[in-house]
């Protein structure tokens, strides 16, 4: 207990010098999506991998065909201790448009926004900020102790911005190095500056394409109108009873699988600063589409949704064309959640749709596509534990939040290692990532800093 | 009575020189669409010329900036005389794939098909031949009388086959020339070979595009599915709502001003030479989308309809894209009937789509456009009186058909000069018109030139 006010006592007294690490890191243009720089992308992974050996950790840079990734092991020498994954990437996005940033995006300034000190420069927050954080936590342990209370492996690669093309193949590689208990994820924000968050659950995505041919060509509607099966009619009238009134999903079986979110994860949610009517109105909306009783939390967080991504039919081009068009299609993705068994969901949407078509009426399908949702035990070991290290140091436990979309490193990590992830993260939702004058507040570096220290002692 | 049996028998006696005449002007190759072609059409308009010139009727020839229009004006002297509008046109269509056909479409052959006499070119039934049978019936009557029963105005045009342009400019200059007491247009279709038919009406036409905005830009469905208000769902909800589960159209008033078709023309619909599964299987269909309580005829002449002719949202192309889209579009157009009013259709529309969207969820409509239909009194005088001539002539009385979409020419001799129009042809569903080996049957011809004797010998 004394080592460890010891290490956060450390942390508030070399602030200064953690800053300075970043501000340098943060030099390094490592865009990886424009070819030229990819020596850039070379020299983040040198920094790090000399920044890492300066701790006494192993590390080596992994080549392939793109831009490197940096890994780094430690072996514990104690017995029955678990194994950790971080992972974290030091590749960025492009600074375009660059004539909207106040300053250059590759010298990094400290400057004071809405009151709170911050570093502005690209990939200060994404991920460079964030992955700094459980770097330095590990080199304060390791100053202070000499070692680390678990075996470690950790990951940064330099793809992330550009679809991590190289990581499977290294994953696969090194399978059989990467087995662990948890994986630490640090790409993720707090719901505001004061309530830190873990992503409990990400949603999974099912997406297929239909065709509905009415008439067996295009007809005039002066002739046929009255008797033609119009397939725009059909599949309007097929996409429309997809849902009820309420908003729900009026699929067959649709919800089978999908878990009602704890009361009191629910309740927490509820709880949160949220301004409902602003949020809506920032996408131009009065109301919310989703199921009547559900929150916007539960809607975007928990709930699996089914949407039509596109649709065409007949004649789209300028002025009137009085065709009776013999094709519509349309594409469409769900969202899914908890176990939600894609292939079941597939083939009641096939039967669905079937059902609805008039007789002599036909249907076809593109083929679908799937990754079923994630979600995590909050109830484990390693979520709870990382709870309350973080409500150690934030003074209030964190938000256990949703992603209403797939991170695609916590899908490879559970499908190819079967190893669960929780995902802390301290950006904010103003921290302008992607954008023009992207910052991390230095409240989330050093106080992500020292709660990855508490995380990391609670293996002790 | 002595007189009109000798006619009658003259044409019998002379059959052979009116197919000369026919297979004359069919040479003419007066293809109306395609440039190259317009001095074949001004030698159509001047062997048309002296034709009628021949029978002693004062003719011109109209020239503007496209193929001129012949026009022939007969004064009768005799008091009380009504006054009689030809209408028909000498151009054809291009003769295109000219390698499907079986002979030259302008080296006009006479042949043999499903038994029946045929003269096959191009223009043998579209609308050489059909508008030399009521040419050939007046010549026929002046040899006999030496004069008509009536006052005549004769219009034969070049342009019908490409959208009639000049004519809306003769009709303006010659307003005060054309007042007459009926039209007679004779470019339609006989129910089957036994069996003649007067079109009594043609449906109008209404066209409207709306474009719905849910969001206030695309939105990324990982983040927002759940909540945004996707404009495909609630495009595909007000068009799947416009009609009712029996097929009718739910919009308020929608049928208001629609009559229904007499018993006694009902009846002999019903009693018509048709194969409903064959009509339908030809379009690959095997039942009807349209009011269930009504036949093929009433859906498809004196029944109004709603289409969708195009509908467009979101993401089109190959592949998936997990799009909510801000905005989806929809291009509609409505045949109506009897005294529908379109103004009124167009707001109640406008009020029903209003109606549908959820709060904050905008539509913009780009603008309608409209004609109203048109339907003529069977029991005035000229339906009635043509009707008997055609009994006449062909031993049944005409069914009324319905024609499904407009015919211009109708709704302009309606609009310009308020001229009722009666529709009596004696072309063939089978006679390819538009396509290769057009025929006429020489039975149309000869029937045809004698019913227009007959109809022509009621006004003395």
């Amino acid at each position: 207990m004394e080592k460890i006010k010891k290490i956060l006592s450390n942390i508030d007294d070399n602030i200064g010098d953690d800053i300075d690490i970043l501000i340098d890191f943060l030099k390094i243009k490592s865009i990886s999506t424009i070819p030229e720089y990819s020596q850039e992308c070379f020299k983040a992974a040198e920094w790090l991998k000399k920044h890492l050996q300066s701790f006494g950790l192993n590390t080596i840079i992994y080549e392939s065909e793109g831009h490197p990734i940096v890994y780094c092991e430690y072996v514990s020498d104690k017995e029955d201790t678990k194994t950790i994954l971080f992972y974290g990437h030091y590749d960025v996005q492009p600074v375009d448009p660059i004539e909207l940033w106040n300053s250059d995006p590759f010298t990094p300034t400290i400057t004071e926004i809405d009151g709170q000190e911050c570093i502005v420069a690209r990939g200060a927050s994404d991920d460079k900020g964030q992955l700094l954080t459980f770097v330095q936590a590990i080199k304060y342990f390791i100053d202070e102790y000499g070692e680390l209370p678990f075996s470690m492996k950790l990951i940064i690669e330099g793809e992330e911005e550009c679809g991590s093309k190289t990581l499977p193949k290294f994953l696969d590689e090194y399978r059989d190095k990467l087995s662990a208990n948890i994986a630490y994820v640090c790409d993720t924000s707090m719901w505001d500056k004061d309530t830190p968050a873990i992503t409990r659950s990400l949603r999974g995505l099912l997406s297929e394409e239909f065709e509905i041919i009415g008439p067996n060509r295009d007809l005039h509607s002066g002739e046929y109108g009255g008797v033609a099966w119009n397939p725009i009619r059909i599949i309007s009238d097929i996409i429309s009873k997809i849902y009820t009134d309420s908003g729900e999903v009026a699929i067959e079986g649709f919800y089978d699988g999908v878990k009602e979110v704890d009361k009191n994860i629910l309740e927490s949610w509820n709880n949160l600063n949220f301004n409902r009517k602003e949020y809506l109105l920032k996408i131009g909306q009065e109301t919310s589409s989703g199921e009547k009783n559900r929150s916007i939390f539960e809607q975007t967080w928990s709930r699996p949704t089914f949407e039509i991504n596109g649709i065409l039919g007949g004649y789209t081009d300028q002025g009137t064309k009085t065709v009776i068009p013999s094709k519509a299609s349309a594409k469409i993705t769900c969202r899914l959640v908890g176990n939600q068994e894609p292939d079941k969901i597939i083939d009641n949407i096939h039967s669905y749709i079937n059902k609805k078509l008039p007789e002599g009426v036909v249907v076809n399908f593109k083929g679908s596509d799937y990754c079923k949702a994630i979600e995590f035990d909050t109830n484990s070991y390693y979520f709870k534990s990382a709870s309350l290290a973080i409500e150690e140091e934030w003074d209030v436990p964190p938000v256990y939040t949703g992603g209403g979309g797939s991170i695609p490193i916590v899908e490879v990590f559970k499908s190819m290692l079967n190893i669960d992830t929780v995902l802390v993260g301290f950006a904010l939702g103003d921290d302008r990532i992607h954008s023009p004058n992207e910052k991390y507040n230095v409240l989330s570096y050093t106080k992500g800093i020292k709660t990855w220290v508490r995380i990391i002692e609670k293996y002790i």
